[in-house]
């Protein structure tokens, strides 16, 4: 860390200020709930009126979007990231009074790190102290929803997810889209609050939700729901620093990250967590092994519950919300690895394999599974079953490991529930086509329709610098099957650490990934926004068209780069064919001709013969092309 | 135009020299065929050997690569493209004694055009005689392939599609692969001569090969093969020129087309046209309506049969390999365009619509569609039947016009079969991917198993910047169902002409779905390469790995970015995880292990049980992290 404070300040300074400005005719609007402190947050794309043939305009309504960006993009908002983000739900924590505020922090790593000075530049100012259940409650959204319990994370959720649609629908007439084939999922016209809670209580939904991450947006993982993203960041030993990932996380929620994995590896991971926390609008997870690794100086075999413990303490106590716990590497499944193209990719199940091997014990995180549900459910951190034996190549697809590790994940997920601790299961990886639904199919099988939550897949290996599309492919595959949220791959995956236009590149091709899954599974509603952007395009209304795309920056770029005047910003022709070609501005006079003959209705035209109106069409004069 | 000849001949030489080097570590093969002149292009990539535990390498056989590029990738080929290419296909098409190499060119426009001095500068140098059938005779692929007759262009493609898979798997244990699913194709483990013929013979695969395009490399384009893609070029009236549309050709065979399509709608189209054949070795495809357009000044109205034909023979008499011909836009199915939300957004079809409701005559298209068949069966042109009712937003994807018009399309299949002209037919546009398979499957019964050749299609209308992305995530799926060729969609779509590196992208991605496709499919010896990448990737022979990627250039420069020392491309460890955490480091030693300890096969594993192991393997140091 070469890090002072005043670079820090400063460089954290210039963070907020890229990220704080609105999209473009965009406004944070908020939908109020049944209390007043439930006010849920929305993006409002305005939209310019359509001009019409008799001097009138069409109103376009406003389009609202699912928002992930948190106050960031919200004028009105106060941002200091040195102090925090507001705690929205502090008041629901503490309102259920079945939590303690503790005086300190539990674990032994935090109390020593906290009395080292060198550290000081790199704190946080503003450690909250942290809060733990009441001896034998249980706080997770899980346990609640098991008892009828509806709760304001809840309420929030369901209101988020309907996105205004009933306030569409009054509005717009392009709210019609295609049915969808949503493989057995079940999405209501409209979410309820009771809905949310009983998919929770299934275990077929999670709503990532630490006690101590006070400052979070409440969202849901499930496949009953709209399909999420998470974008990870992470500094490692060889490069990046704590300024880079919190700029790293405004920036991936700016653009659409669900959710956000803390995966560093390298130093000062405690401090860092810290302040991506109390600046995180939506949830963080982690791996809590990465850091558990570092306490023992990297070596797996020195690894042992009574630091992991710590560490799990520790991270529950700062506010993660989701951890990856790699309890599935069991001992009799390493050796099915050993004749694999790519053995063992992910770097959770490496360690545990090679803890495994050096003591010729099973996995601790699988004898301890139990122990570490008690620590769960006393801040609500949610499981995410990490796959250890995913496939890193297309040869290892479907194989006996991972699938061999998939029905463990089953076993755990119902020992998890037992307790009432949410679990979503991690999948792979690299998988061909034709071999993805088999993967969405075995894990609803033997995980009982906990969530599912995928890296991709990948479906090809041959293209290093654009595994954000090889994997984008099987990620829009898998999320119409099922899968409840989609963990991003950059196009630096496999070579090199992303940057700011990596993470950019990566969240952007997984909302694509995410909303074609919706749109194939017939989500309500979301198809509204591709039939108002593609109005706003058949209509030559070029702003409206950026604006309603996942990238307004990079959509008016391309076209200027083209056609760099902005008189061509309501040009009546595309760039790509010029003023006197364009099948777009044919196309309205084939409709206004349809029409001003009564031509609108299909079976009309049929009935109605067209010599005559031929005739009249070419006498009105058929050039009907404008010369701009 | 603002060319002169200096500039010109200054920039076609950049053009050659930029495309003219061989890929990194690859060389060009020659495969021979029967006869002396049937020698195969190929690239064979070159790979590093693999260290061994005892001192010794393992030997990783070269990879053979299906090669699009032509002798500019060739460091041997001697380029002019002032004179155009070798003239591969000559003596084949001369020997089979049916053509008459003619005087002089038949299209009245052609003849006016040679004697404007004013395009001089523009005009091709070495302008080669045309060929025609004789009379009465028919010089198309399926003519011969139905006579049982097996061509020269038949035995080169069938070289070709095997990629030598025979010698490789001599060589290499990394040949398995999953077993596809193919939807009813069938591939067989080897494609021979007689297969070809029988393919093309049935209709369900075409060579597009003009006899005036004697510098092609023959290609095939079938479900039963590779999965093709379609890369456009072609300048407007806006902006672009011909040494643009020249180089985005190079460019664009450089990084894997198989195909190009030449959609100017500009000035001087027919020189432009020349320059790109006499240079190109892939087949091109043109939109003839186009340029007959140009000739009426843009009145879609003033289009009539005689301009149209003098425009099939102007370019079939310069060797252009398929045409796109919207003659399944019938006046009937144009009113059921006019409730879309973006109605017509075909420019082929946007122009008939235009003709068919001016004169309120069916499409003349389709009333001279026999007479449109003489004249490709003179030259052996394909055709492209094109979807001119293409839904262009996700709202009017499946509906009445397209598939009206699909129904059309199948009809005349039939008709062309009759006159053993040779048929593509084209697909769609914007499709939600549950609604994908409908497509192809109804193309499969109405068009008896004809190509299908789609453009994506796009999965979601919300991102526009990024569209070549939401439509490689529809190719991908669309290809596995059975489509023969994908036309590429570059970021601009939408929004502008897309530059060289947008052209790039577009590739690359296609790629990367056709690949993914062939990948689903179980097309034989598909997966050697991502074996062999993931292979290398596993032994971090960083070279191999990036020279083996669709992209080797951005992979590297990818790489550098985190770790810009030479030294590391041949580090034990990836960028992302720094020398003392690599998961597949890790995952060598378990290997190792397993291997030390007779564990390679599974079963040895479970029945030994593994303590005293463990205490070996911790007695033996297992910390075998190498400090770098």
């Amino acid at each position: 860390m070469s890090a002072n404070p005043e670079n820090f300040l400063n460089k954290t300074a210039q963070i907020n200020h890229s990220s704080v400005e609105a999209l473009p005719n965009s406004r944070k609007i908020f939908v109020q709930g049944s209390r007043k402190d439930i006010q849920v947050a929305m993006r409002e794309v305005s939209l310019t009126d359509t001009p019409l043939e008799n001097g009138e305009f069409e109103k376009n309504p406003p389009i609202t979007i699912y928002d992930t960006s948190g106050p960031y993009t919200d004028p009105n908002a106060e941002i200091d990231i040195r102090k925090g983000l507001d705690e929205l739900r502090r008041t629901w924590v503490e309102e259920r009074n079945d939590t303690d505020l503790l005086t300190g922090f539990s674990s032994e790593y935090v109390n020593q790190r906290a009395k080292d000075p060198s550290l000081d530049h790199l704190r946080f100012s503003h450690i909250r102290q942290p809060r733990r259940a009441k001896t034998g409650m249980n706080v997770t959204q899980m346990h609640y929803a098991k008892n009828g319990i509806i709760t304001p994370e809840m309420e929030y959720i369901a209101i988020r997810e309907n996105m205004r649609l009933e306030h569409l629908s009054e509005n717009t007439s392009a709210t019609q889209q295609h049915p969808g084939q949503s493989f057995g999922a079940r999405i209501p016209e409209k979410i309820t609050p009771e809905f949310v809670r009983d998919e929770v209580a299934l275990g077929r939904a999670i709503i990532p939700a630490n006690i101590n991450h006070t400052e979070l947006e409440p969202m849901v993982i499930g496949r009953n729901f709209l399909v999420k993203i998470n974008g990870n960041l992470g500094n490692s030993a060889v490069s990046s620093s704590i300024e880079e990932e919190v700029d790293k996380m405004t920036w991936g929620i700016r653009w659409g990250s669900d959710n956000i994995m803390d995966l560093s590896t390298g130093k000062n991971i405690h401090e860092t967590r810290e302040w991506i926390i109390r600046n995180s609008p939506v949830p963080i997870g982690t791996v809590p092994i990465y850091q558990a690794l570092e306490k023992v100086n990297g070596k797996a075999e020195n690894l042992n519950w009574q630091i992991f413990k710590d560490t799990l303490i520790e991270q529950a106590e700062q506010g993660v919300d989701y951890f990856t716990i790699h309890a599935g590497v069991l001992l009799r499944y390493i050796p099915l690895t050993a004749n694999r193209v790519t053995g063992i990719v992910s770097r959770g199940g490496s360690i545990m394999a090679k803890w495994c091997l050096a003591h010729h014990t099973e996995n601790f995180l699988y004898t301890h599974f139990e122990d570490i549900c008690e620590i769960m459910k006393a801040y609500d951190v949610s499981f995410s079953l990490g796959d250890g034996l995913r496939p890193g190549s297309i040869a290892d697809a479907n194989d006996k490991a991972q699938f061999g590790e998939l029905e463990t994940l089953g076993e755990l997920t119902k020992i998890a529930w037992k307790h009432d601790v949410q679990t979503m299961i991690e999948g792979p990886g690299h998988v061909p086509m034709h071999m993805i639904k088999e993967n969405m199919d075995k894990q609803l099988e033997v995980c009982d329709g906990a969530p599912f939550y995928t890296l991709g897949p990948l479906t090809t290996d041959i293209a290093p610098g654009y595994d954000h599309i090889t994997s984008g492919i099987g990620a829009a595959m898998i999320g119409w099957y099922g899968t409840a949220m989609l963990c991003y791959v950059t196009p630096k995956e496999h070579l090199g650490l992303p940057d700011r236009d990596d993470v950019k590149q990566g969240i952007i091709t997984y909302k694509i990934a995410a909303h074609a899954a919706d749109l194939a599974k017939g989500h309500p509603g979301a198809q509204i926004r591709d039939n108002a952007l593609s109005k706003a395009r058949f209509e030559f209304r070029w702003e409206d068209q950026f604006n309603l795309g996942l990238d307004p920056e990079r959509a008016r770029a391309y076209h200027d780069a083209t056609l760099p005047k902005d008189a061509h910003k309501v040009a009546h022709f595309c760039s790509m064919c010029g003023p006197n070609f364009c099948s777009m501005k044919i196309t309205q006079d084939v409709r206004k001709y349809a029409a001003t003959q009564g031509m609108l209705h299909v079976d009309d035209a049929f009935k109605k013969g067209m010599s005559e109106k031929a005739i009249e069409f070419k006498n009105q004069g058929s050039e009907i092309y404008k010369n701009l």
